[in-house]
């Protein structure tokens, strides 16, 4: 695969992924990946929880957030852009019975550096959302995802 | 919603959802929630990166297990099972081509107490994965998603 051998992590995340969860008490929620790497999560307390971590729904926006930014960071370091930092912004809206899946999911990209290409940075975005972020096309199937962005040249 | 008035974690998630998501350099990214919780995402150091944290897609199968460990866990609770132990073990099999989505998802449920009566964990996993679980009810519209279970009587 082209992509593949230009851009490493791709091919990275081909393999069988395991993941093991133990229930810490009350709403916290402990998992490790087979290198001992963990995530933790839990509810607010106004429902119970301890709130020492984020909710399984908030964090899904996050996997979200962080997937489709190891391609746009990526493919603007191989397009050679200059860039110096970088977030997104990722607010999702519930439907409000259950299952409640999320229905709209904005997306907004901010790229700051010096002689940011317009052109690179749409590209970018496009490449991700339309092509290689599996965590996308997976939230794809019940929410709306649009994206935006925003250039700040330093 | 009946459901909601016996599971109080139900209501919690069904407002909006916000995430911020900065790049801290390489393949390392941080996610904070609006009440400063954070998860970070990392990549493996065969791929160049530092290996701090679960990738995306890793932490995708941990927010199945957790979405649907609340919903299991608090069931059961409800449903007066005495529960010492719990723990899923969940894994994913992906597209040979990107998007790299998971195809194939088997979750393992293990529940340890005294007396465990199956028919209830039997009822709180059908529960979860046909009804209550909002992250299982996304990912099943790509990955077809199986469920076994374990009980340690003690």
């Amino acid at each position: 695969m082209f992509f593949s051998a230009r851009f490493k992590i791709e091919s990275m995340s081909a393999d069988k992924k395991k993941i093991i969860l133990e229930w810490k008490g009350n709403f916290r929620f402990e998992a490790k990946n087979p290198n001992g790497l963990t995530v933790t999560f839990d509810a607010p307390k106004k429902y119970g929880g301890d709130e020492t971590a984020p909710s399984p729904m908030e964090t899904l926006l996050a996997c979200l957030a962080g997937c489709t930014s190891f391609d746009v960071v990526n493919i603007l370091k191989k397009k050679r852009q200059n860039i110096s930092g970088y977030w997104v912004e990722v607010e999702g809206e519930r439907r409000d019975e259950p299952p409640e899946v999320y229905t709209k999911i904005q997306i907004k990209y901010v790229i700051k550096g010096k002689k940011v290409n317009k052109e690179a940075v749409e590209r970018a975005i496009q490449l991700s959302n339309e092509k290689y972020c599996s965590v996308g096309a997976m939230l794809r199937k019940t929410a709306d995802i649009t994206t935006s962005y925003e250039i700040m040249q330093e």
